[in-house]
């Protein structure tokens, strides 16, 4: 700029002054108080809707019935004193209120669910809960999911007899004790021991170490009777390696730690403070023999013990687990988009006070997201079809369960990973989508983040699934390039020749990414290739060398697991709405099933790119067809967060609002959060001293 | 699997069960608390340095002697009881004590600040606080960046003489009100009205609507005695555009809200409980006319009112508030690394009890980040000498500020945006590094990640400030385009056309890109060439089109100012360090810049594949070298954190422990927070019932 007058200069500084976007006002009072914009915005959205939002919802809920029944449920749920807050704002409860009215909830609903007879609407009023409270769906979670399988998958029939009337009662509170403070995803390196004590046929629980103490445990710290623990089963100095046990923790009548039992509470954490989670040091607590459970491996009463025909058996309660990941997300996701796209939809701004959700910007960012949880929801169905086929084999047929169980765990391993992750980053965007408002607890993201928070890594750590799920694709493809046949969602390695020699995409048209066959052929090819490439440096690097090998290419392993995830994610997702072929919704659903595998494929365009598979032009293409696909769905955008029906006082957010007046319900929230105007008690002890310290040369005497 | 033979089920079982690493384990008990093994392994890992940790803290602080300051600052702060936290864990303090707390240490600084004689020292004991508590340093920051700033800015020298000092020693407490309810980003739509009454010589503030209620605005909610706040100037009925006023919020006597002002508190949010932000309306409250902040735009005593000569120049406030995420940013981003780098070193997990750090997914998701957090300090300074330089100018010369402005407008707007996005992915990365025991608010990293969530939006959203940046970008190439020569960050431009006639890139060796010229060149040719395709787009939609096509281009714009931004960062971060050359830490300085410089066109590596740049062997070997690269600094990853010699008391992180003994520390972190092993007050009324519930057929007398 060497011509630098003080005019050139102006003229530029006006230049700037554009983009800035700052310019002399004239009364333009965008949004009135008293003239709100949002609710006509969006009932325009919804009035727009290409698509019937009830139909949807009967989709998402499985029949007008059930969805019948869930409306019912939340009536319940905000009517019921004992199931809704009391007061205040769910986000300025202190732990221990938190705790109890979580508790408060819990035993509420076991007390409902005896007086409800449609078995729908019991199902319905654990849905409800579910989405009014994290912290409780936790605690149930615990109590049903965990501890309760644990019993069905390892438990003997008479051990099922024994327990699961006062299970389902809560007249045991159970927690589920697998991780400790020094271990978790290397369960070989659990320290607690079971140790058999023939003379008066017992199994000794014992922490040996600080690190072997039970750490995180969901209802340890304040509420659970009963734990299943485990320990490393040592039998006459033997360690016959890991085993499952009841173990009690307290006592019913005084709710006092049972002698040997040592419990507390992990205290603070970044969310979720009404689920007490906590930490177990037992030492030397007995227990009879009878508490191991004793399905695979057991302890005869004459001592003698059986190892299980394999210890994988013992794990197949980690799959279902895993896969409820697409439950839970769906309940945190769903609240969250419904927030943060009924804000984009009422919140203005720009330089012609445009609706946020029509930036390009926006709605890319949230578009995605929406699509994804009806993924979520969808192949959740599919996935507990067959988990719940697996699970009865496991009652019925032992080859067969055996035979199903490499599969189902490689795909519950690669999903928790890939699908978990991606909820996080969608999280991210709702959050960021609502601007500053969203650091507000009221308006209920943050909360929803936090809760969200421990997903990475809690129910085992996304990296070291990715990896399971990336072994299990490198000897499945190795069985394959022996010439064994593979099943499962690794089908395709069968054919992993043909497919590697179709080493150039065909793509031409745009259109051809919409045809389901197509992109899931683009995605086969990458995971063939990238598995092939894989397999032989590992293969190349030797037996010796594998671990080795295995951490200079943990990387792209992970990259391999979350190519397969995404291709068998939209094979899933197809073959559900396929259910729904005839349902008036179905064009809906598989336009979001086009926009999410273009999504896949643009997620991975750099190794399509690198591998010369495509093109400039073909990356060129699949980028503006996702930006036209996000475009396009956006229209839809509110009525497809509208049909998962979430009721306002659900979601906690005013800025989320269902008729969009979202101004003054969020300034009344926050002002209910004020007790008093008056100055806080600080203000005499640490400002008025600073404010009315004499000026220099000012009298001491002028102060108050 | 046709051959279903019950036998090859079994072998594919084995081979499952080896990917979840499960099998009999005899007692291993790998980390045994009385034989702890974190203490020797940071011992070797620094014993490993392959540099001099002081050398290098030297650097970060800028010489011995603030390095010294520095632990006495800290020493200050850990032994003075109005400085420290007094008892318990920061993330278990409700909101009035974490409020308490941080206006007693506000008030203890401004008293120690008076006693302590060397300058350097009373530097070195803000940034101790800062480090200490987030929420000091925003009060900090709201009263002496923002509040003090735009007095130093925008006030006429009689205005900062009747008003610097009561602000220096806080006998005013300032805030600074600019967002609204309904809007921020677009500050043409602000609503509050200063409207001139000629009678008496005053400005009434006035909010019309709901939606013109201040909002977020720090120190309102409880303590600030003034704010400038920034409303549209009215003046015998027409609107003169934005301006500043300082207007008194409460009576320093009684700290009661004046008449015709309401601040109420914000309540609860993500974080940074220990700030109180607020909202203030104003109801026609009257400040005499002096009280307009007159540097640029006036209002004479006789009524006659001058516009400023260019209203961009009231803006200028915001620019070092953008640069200054650097520096918050350094605070959060060391303290995280700090505890999940050592974390990462003492954690033992796998099937050999390695040390997670070296996994490659691990150290390849922290190694990066610890070098962001060297250029964030070193590009700081750059950046802070620059403008001071030009805030100098405002004061003596006109010209020369408005033609600095430009340039540090569009690198202010492009490094808030694409730094401040970069910050939040590390930080997440440093949480799931930290796999569960992130979760523990004991731990802080959650809390440190909760403070940081509003930098995303708060001080200028970032994709606004990025369009900004993209804006400024296509300006200054049409300049280019038509023969001006343009300065500063995109003196570039000036050869576009040189630099698109190379399309195709010469590398060949990986050591190509170790050198700092040869990546500029490639990212040069990144930036001319999004920059020229976007420009040629936006100029075929023609003027009346342009918003249109703005948006239908928004995120390659957004992109094309990530790209711009990184590559100025990286210049920036070389000529920093070149000034380090002789320094025996340059080495690894510039190794740091080397990593980046691989990761910046890492990020990017599908634009260049796109456009035939680079070619797939190109890719691999960006790809492999990043690993490389990572993998070697990992060797001195705990050394480099180290450097930033922050103390354990002000991690307030058991799991970060300087000497790695940490399980015993977490241990009794969270045991302190439990007051007592007693049952919770809830279970007798909650849980109780339930436990002690007759069983089906058994008489209800035999409960408690
Ligand atoms: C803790 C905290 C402290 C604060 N302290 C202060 C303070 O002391 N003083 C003060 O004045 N302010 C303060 N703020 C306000 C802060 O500066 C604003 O939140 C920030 O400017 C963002 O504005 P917004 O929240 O109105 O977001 P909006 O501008 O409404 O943005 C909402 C969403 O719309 C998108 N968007 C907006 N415009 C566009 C566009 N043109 N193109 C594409 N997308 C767009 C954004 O990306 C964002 O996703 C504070 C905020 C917080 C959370
Ligand atoms: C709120 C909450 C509730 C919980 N509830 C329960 C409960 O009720 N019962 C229960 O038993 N547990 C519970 N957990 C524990 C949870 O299951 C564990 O946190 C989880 O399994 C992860 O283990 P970890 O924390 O030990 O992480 P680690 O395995 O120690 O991982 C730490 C880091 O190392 C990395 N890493 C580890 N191994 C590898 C590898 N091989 N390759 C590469 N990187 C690796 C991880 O990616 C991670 O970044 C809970 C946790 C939380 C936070």
């Amino acid at each position: 700029m060497e011509q630098n007058s003080s005019s050139s200069a102006v003229a530029r500084l006006a230049a700037v002054q554009n983009h800035l976007a700052i310019q002399p006002c004239f009364q333009r009072y965008a949004i009135h108080n008293d003239k709100p914009t949002g609710p006509a915005d969006l009932a325009r959205e919804r009035a727009n809707a290409s698509f019937k939002v009830e139909d949807m919802t009967e989709v998402l809920l499985r029949g007008k019935e059930n969805a019948e029944a869930v409306a019912v449920a939340f009536q319940m749920v905000q009517r019921d004193p004992d199931l809704r807050m009391r007061d205040g704002h769910h986000y300025d409860l202190t732990r221990a209120e938190d705790r109890e009215q979580t508790m408060r909830q819990i035993a509420r609903t076991v007390e409902l669910k005896k007086t409800i007879k449609d078995p729908r609407l019991r199902q319905a009023l654990f849905m409800a809960m579910a989405f009014y409270s994290e912290s409780y769906s936790m605690r149930m979670y615990v109590h049903d999911m965990l501890f309760k399988q644990a019993l069905l998958l390892f438990g003997t029939a008479e051990q099922q007899d024994k327990w699961m009337d006062d299970i389902e009662n809560w007249r045991v509170i159970g927690c589920f004790a697998m991780t400790e403070l020094g271990h978790s995803s290397n369960l070989r390196g659990l320290e607690t021991t079971s140790t058999y004590d023939r003379a008066t046929n017992e199994f000794v629980i014992h922490s040996p170490t600080l690190t072997a103490t039970k750490w995180w445990i969901g209802m340890s710290g304040e509420t659970a009777t009963h734990t299943v623990a485990i320990c490393q089963t040592i039998v006459d100095g033997e360690n016959h390696g890991i085993n499952w046990f009841i173990v009690p923790l307290r006592d019913p009548k005084t709710g006092r730690l049972l002698p040997g039992v040592t419990c507390g509470d992990i205290g603070h954490k970044s969310s979720r403070q009404g689920l007490d989670n906590g930490w177990i040091q037992f030492t030397q607590v007995r227990i009879p023999r009878e508490n191991m459970l004793m399905k695979w491996a057991s302890m005869s009463p004459e001592g003698e013990f059986t190892p299980s025909p394999n210890p994988v058996l013992s794990y197949a309660t980690l799959i279902p687990e895993r896969f409820t990941i697409l439950t839970g997300s769906q309940v945190v996701l769903a609240q969250s988009l419904t927030i943060a796209i009924r804000y984009g939809a009422v919140r203005r701004q720009g330089n012609h006070d445009e609706q946020i959700l029509d930036y390009q910007t926006h709605y890319t960012s949230l578009m995605p997201g929406v699509s994804f949880i009806y993924m979520l929801n969808i192949v959740d169905r599919e996935l507990f079809d067959k988990w719940d086929q697996v699970a009865e084999y496991a009652q019925t047929d032992a080859g067969a369960f055996m035979r199903e169980i490499p599969d189902q765990h490689g795909v519950s391993a690669g999903f928790k990973g890939t699908l978990a992750w991606y909820v996080t980053e969608v999280l991210e965007s709702c959050r960021r989508a609502c601007g500053g408002h969203a650091y507000s607890a009221y308006n209920s993201i943050a909360g929803l983040i936090g809760d969200y928070g421990v997903v990475t890594t809690g129910g085992g750590d996304n990296v070291v699934l990715m990896q399971q799920s990336a072994r299990y694709l490198i000897t499945t493809l190795k069985w394959a390039q022996e010439g064994q046949e593979v099943v499962g969602s690794v089908s395709y390695f069968n054919e992993y020749k043909k497919i590697l020699s179709h080493n150039k995409t065909t793509l031409q048209d745009p259109r051809d990414l919409l045809n389901h066959e197509f992109v899931i052929d683009v995605l086969t090819w990458a995971c063939a290739k990238k598995a092939t490439e894989l397999a032989e440096k590992l293969t190349e690097a030797g037996k010796a060398n594998f671990d080795q090998a295995w951490n200079a290419n943990q990387v792209e392993l992970v990259r391999l697991a979350d190519v397969h995830a995404w291709r068998y994610f939209l094979i899933l997702y197809q073959r559900g709405i396929d259910r729904e072929k005839n349902k008036s919704v179905y064009p809906m659903l598989r336009k979001m099933g086009q926009l999410m595998s273009t999504f896949a494929i643009r997620k991975h365009l750099d190794l399509f790119l690198e591998e010369s598979y495509f093109d400039g032009s073909h990356a060129k293409l699949v980028r503006q067809l996702f930006l036209d696909q996000c475009k396009d769905l956006r229209k839809d955008a509110v009525p497809l967060v509208d049909a998962w029906t979430i009721p306002d006082f659900v979601l906690k957010a005013p800025i989320g609002k269902y008729d969009g007046n979202i101004y003054p319900a969020y300034f009344a929230t926050v002002n209910a959060a004020q007790k008093s105007y008056d100055p806080p008690a600080y203000w005499h002890k640490y400002a008025a001293p600073l404010v009315n310290a004499p000026r220099p040369g000012e009298k001491k005497g002028c102060q108050c």
